[in-house]
């Protein structure tokens, strides 16, 4: 009985407790909102401006939704118009606000949908009422009934499909609404098909009146959306794959930040690209709306979705690379700085023809056929000399002890694994690797021991698995021919980019290229073959094997 | 003059081609469309039976949306109901299908933005109405003009602001809508406030029977399928890392297939995870709107949001691996098969930690502290030991050419480079990188002399690129050392991994992890020393050096 009440009251305790956290997250939250209503007269004239800075034609896109609206009001406020439409003039303000988007294509597409929604639905509601019409108040109240149903039912289902998802949902939306409308209407109102009727007329003007604004009061095209974004990503992965690399064989040691500020050019680079499937996915269905590029029968915008999708590839690669520079094994930057000269020329080749193929792009030309210059080559070639002549790189880094380096000690910077690594260069290898033994059965019983409360197991573990991987002594080299493989793999993958833009310059018919066109000056000459020997001569290549 | 006309006949010729090739490209297509007819009937039987099968709520949800809209037709049809309510009633039939969506927390979502933007335009405009009220008529006509023109623009332009779009965007809409119904009508109606009354009634009864369908009748959560994507993502990186590195030391030989067709493990494991930033962010949005946690304050959904990001960094790494396993510079299977064990075990101790924590979130408890078991430590080790145990590897592949092997004309499998691959055996390193000079250097000449076309251009570049990457002669280990550091890589991810998981456990105040909860089969033994230690005998190391 007494344990009841025990329990009773432990219960409450809980929850009070936990009403008492409530309350007190509600306060810090007051606190917070309070303090932000201070600064929100700045933020807020701040973001505005921002906002209206970054793209000028938001402000223009607002004014026209204005005089859009404005101008179907018109229909209604002023006496010989209104005379002439009446009270379904409503219905023109209504389309406006509902369809006039930021795109030409995506009004289209919307506006689009609109009509064929209604249209469909008036036929159907149409054929409905036909049915119903010579049958008694009782029965058709039950028809109607039913009708609603099934038309619901299906078209909410058809919405699943992911074709019908992609191109048609806000028409099928519409399509539902307009039959509802006038199917149960039709049931008390007997001249619905003439209000359908007068209706579908205001709905036209409106839709003319988006049109007329979308189309030719400074259009924005989806299409060309597409065709910048596509250029920028190009652009933006020139920019971080030549920044990774920099940054890689750069001499100062940076601290490794693990949040991704927006600040890091690397991530800002590839960032845009990584995550750009749904955005391109759209802009392709709006510019396939467009009627810029009617001439040439179907303008081939699934290939800038084809092209954006070999560029995430592109992507993951240059994320793993960036992933080299912060991961917890890293080849001493006295190693690296040998292979300096060639995986920089390298990296900028690439860039260089990533650079190319964004101005091809963007010129609507088709792409240099010098593209894949010698340079590219001839880096290519210089990477693999260089690597070849360093055949003890590879081995253990116990086997060349002779010299004096900060290696280890950079490695394993980890503040709380500096005793093992200090210990590590004096004692051999299987010392070192005792010492790990130790320490996990050491933690191994103290788990087994202690019941580890999950609070200290959080503490423990990712320590456990710095320890797990810096304690290793992988071959010191192994995290460079990562760095140095993903780079000649970002080589294999330029081919297919490469492949993707001469493709859509194809469909697309872009004018060929003329050498003319653009003297293209080569900045990255390569380097006098004495210093690139002078550098490699540097290792000590006296192995203890 | 002549060569006026003859431009001109060239324009028409080149136009009435143009012509020509649309009318051909529509031909084919009005042939596609007939056989696409011919399979209609049975192919959309499928998609439907699909589609349903899938994912049986969606049946559940059209039935749903029929019932309701059945439900709220009733106000319409029967006498009683109708005498009430009026010809409002139509208005409730319009909140029912626009607002009821699939998920309760999109449903409320939509409700709230549409409520809350209803309420403020109606007091809006009941500010400007008592304003304009007491003025002349067509001072009156300019004072709505001018209302509607700023109130458009600018409602138009705060759909920029990020943090509007992404949580208000909706509302807005709605907000102008009602704001240009009522200021607009209030012009020749002159009850509007009494319309306006009526209809937010039943605007309140569409609402009501839209909550009562979402919350109370098989209500589909968005937070339960955020949760239930977060599992399936984790399972699926858990299998793809497995199948891709026993894909990669698999002895059969798979021709690599560009197109990543759907059926490949690897690429179907990670395909959910790569693309999931907009449709987690979404979730997330919906699953905050859900009363479901309201007693834990605020459901930590945003961690889940940083979940998935987190795993986004996850499935590039494995995406890299992936890459590794397409690659045209490939290490020989014989080299590879050296550290098949230690490499397929690590994998797979990865991937039961990924395994692990899925099975904690779906169990809502916290994650076993034997997650990062020692197996994986060893594993890590082994692989450190048997990198080690291979110093030669890192050789160039003449250095060790005693040994007949079918290296080289494996990674050349290219057809048109098979004269250069079956020459490369036999001749030395310095022969082959001058056959490929000079293939380059004939190459150039080629192009200065011809004043290539792109046509050609284009079917000369692979080519060319492939030539450039796989002639070279990097160390054959290149490619495995990449693979390696990789996966060493994708260890240090899942660190990241569990931590996020850790800290979701932590704010949504998981259950604490029990040991009999479930007993862990440790599947995967680690193999006898033996057998590692005679694998690794097989590799000749006699070098030249």
């Amino acid at each position: 009985m007494f344990s009841w009440i025990a329990l009773g009251m432990d219960k409450m305790n809980f929850m009070s407790g936990e009403i008492a956290a409530c309350l007190d997250h509600m306060k810090k939250h007051v606190k917070i909102v309070g303090a932000k209503m201070k600064k929100w007269p700045g933020s807020t004239w701040e973001t505005i401006w921002e906002v209206g800075r970054e793209d000028p034609r938001r402000v223009i896109h607002g004014l026209k939704v204005g005089l859009s609206l404005t101008l179907v009001s018109l229909l209604y406020l002023m006496e010989p118009l209104f005379n002439g439409i009446g009270q379904n003039a409503i219905w023109a303000v209504m389309t406006v606000v509902v369809v006039l988007e930021f795109t030409a294509g995506a009004t289209l597409c919307k506006g689009l949908n609109r009509g064929l929604g209604t249209l469909l639905a008036g036929s159907l509601a149409f054929v409905m009422e036909y049915i119903a019409e010579e049958s008694g108040h009782v029965f058709r109240a039950i028809f109607i009934g039913a009708a609603v149903f099934f038309i619901g039912f299906a078209s909410t289902y058809i919405r699943f499909f992911p074709h019908i998802k992609k191109n048609y949902d806000y028409g099928v939306v519409i399509f539902l609404l307009t039959f509802n409308l006038i199917t149960v209407s039709s049931y008390r109102v007997h001249n619905v098909l003439k209000i359908a009727h007068d209706r579908f007329y205001t709905i036209a003007i409106g839709c003319g009146i988006c049109l007329l604004m979308t189309l030719l009061v400074f259009p924005n095209w989806s299409g060309v959306e597409l065709h910048h974004s596509t250029v920028s990503k190009l652009e933006g992965l020139a920019k971080s794959i030549e920044a990774c690399v920099n940054e890689y064989f750069s001499d100062e040691e940076k601290e490794t930040s693990e949040d991704k500020s927006s600040e890091d050019p690397i991530y800002k680079g590839y960032k845009a690209v990584l995550d750009s499937k749904s955005s391109d996915e759209t802009l392709a269905l709006h510019a396939s709306w467009e009627p810029r590029h009617w001439r040439h029968c179907r303008f081939p915008w699934q290939q800038y979705v084809k092209l954006g999708s070999t560029l995430r590839h592109f992507g993951y690669t240059v994320v793993a690379l960036h992933g080299c520079l912060q991961t917890e094994i890293q080849t001493p930057r006295r190693v690296r700085a040998l292979f300096k000269d060639p995986c920089i020329r390298l990296a900028s080749e690439v860039s260089k023809a990533l650079r190319e193929l964004a101005s091809s792009i963007r010129n609507r030309r088709q792409c240099s056929p010098e593209l894949l210059s010698d340079h590219l080559h001839q880096a290519l070639q210089d990477l693999n000399t260089a690597l070849k002549s360093q055949p003890r790189l590879f081995l253990s880094p116990k086997t060349h002890q002779s010299t004096p380096t900060p290696t280890n000690a950079n490695a394993n910077a980890n503040a709380n694994l500096l005793a093992l690594a200090t210990q590590k260069p004096e004692k051999g290898m299987g010392v070192s690797l005792t010492s790990f033994k130790t320490d996990t059965l050491a933690l191994m019983e103290w788990k087994s021991n202690k019941r580890a409360s999950c609070e200290q197991a959080k503490t423990l573990r990712p320590t456990l698995s710095k320890i797990a991987i810096t304690s290793l002594e992988f071959s010191e080299a192994l995290p460079f021919a990562a760095f140095a493989s993903l780079l000649v793999e970002s080589v294999a993958r330029l081919d297919l980019v490469i492949e993707e833009v001469e493709e859509l310059g194809r469909i697309a018919s872009f004018k060929e290229y003329e050498a003319e066109d653009e003297q293209v000056v080569v900045t990255c000459e390569r380097p006098k073959g004495e210093s690139v020997a002078g550098d490699l001569k540097n290792l000590p290549t006296e192995g203890a094997d």
